[in-house]
């Protein structure tokens, strides 16, 4: 069964919700991970197979997108992980992950994937002491069961925010 | 059957949390309507009798409000997209609503109608590449059950940044 | 039954999509009661032997952590507004909380807890009405059932941003 945007428009059911939750559940947790500087827990939210990226809006419909982080399963994941860890130059900072509207836009119920949309707003505050808006964006996801749970088979992060500083090479 | 504020305090049950599910997810479609620029379907997640107004928070309990937008219907909605389609005139910019807190005020279970209010912030991000906090404030809204859906019937954007720019006419 | 973060990571049920629907709706009343100045109801939240503190960061994990807010028992929490509305000399401001990431990192079945973790950002606009972000951080919160529902047992409100002004003395 494969259910697009439109026929998501309806009457909601219980399926509906729970399905809802359990995205929203996994947002969670990958908020939380980024944010409490639980980086290598990080590429453990993701398949195996995975691609992450993070892409500036206006060259989110070209073919080659050319982003600040583009990642092709976990191990490559975990790489950029281990790269931070140890070439960790940029000043230190804080980042706290708001998100917002987790809409989802398909669902194909054979591959039990689901695909959704958020919107988000990633809030830093450096030594100074000052928290302001570090990045607006939206995310363009797809989440699929597996025998650990869901997990992000795609995760594109579509920045707004063209002003991009040596930390942006961390995960959004 | 009618329920207030204060009788919604006591042990949610499973269809308060249906209830709830419903109001976000139409909440979920119309802050991804306006920030994904699909404006022509803002009009469509209000009744046909609505009421769409965005007024300062010091003027809310002012009987003649004079708020910056104040639709009656929801061809007066399609009327303000379409004048805004043609006239735009202000600086390219992306907004990303962000909401928190839905919080369901009053039920009117026979006339199928469900009050809620919310906290939202928009950010805005212009040509030069920064983003910033645009506008704060909260929704106070009414929506009802109709054959396709969940709609608004009332919807008040009342907002506590009076630095308003020209873009402002955008809804909110 | 005890349950922490690991075991909480699986396929969750409906039991566990109600018990997160129930601490989000306390804290959604959280925020409302703060955002909308019904200060003497903030109190109500909390259960009688509660402690509330607002502590920065690089305090948290400190035995003395001298906080800006430290509460113990529900009439100190009504102390603390009383003495808020009487002294209160600094500039009129609006608050806007919003919430992201409600994660519930344990569950104590026999105790009836909930421990949980959340993002928070509060948006406050000035008298000259410009908006910005006042402060970020994060919640650590303990929720417990009692006769009259979900309450505050422990709320830590651990913030980032270190410039905190006179107003700071609000509860966040």
């Amino acid at each position: 069964m494969f259910m697009d945007w439109e026929s998501l428009l309806g009457e909601p059911t219980s399926q509906d919700m729970m399905r809802w939750y359990q995205v929203q559940r996994l947002q969670e947790r990958y908020v939380s991970v980024l944010d409490t500087g639980r980086l290598e827990e990080w590429p453990e939210l993701f398949t195996e197979d995975c691609v992450y990226e993070m892409v500036p809006r206006e060259k989110v419909d070209h073919v080659l997108r050319g982003g600040v982080i583009r990642c092709f399963g976990r191990s490559m994941l975990r790489d950029h992980i281990a790269s931070l860890r140890t070439a960790r130059a940029c000043e230190p900072h804080t980042f706290r992950h708001i998100t917002s509207g987790l809409e989802i836009t398909q669902v194909d119920a054979d591959a039990d994937t689901i695909d959704t949309e958020s919107n988000y707003v990633v809030v830093q505050t450096l030594a100074d002491g000052e928290s302001r808006v570090y990045q607006a964006g939206r995310y363009l996801d797809r989440v699929v069961r597996t025998v650990d749970g869901w997990r992000y088979q795609r995760k594109l992060a579509v920045y707004d925010t063209s002003r991009l500083q040596i930390s942006s090479v961390s995960p959004i």
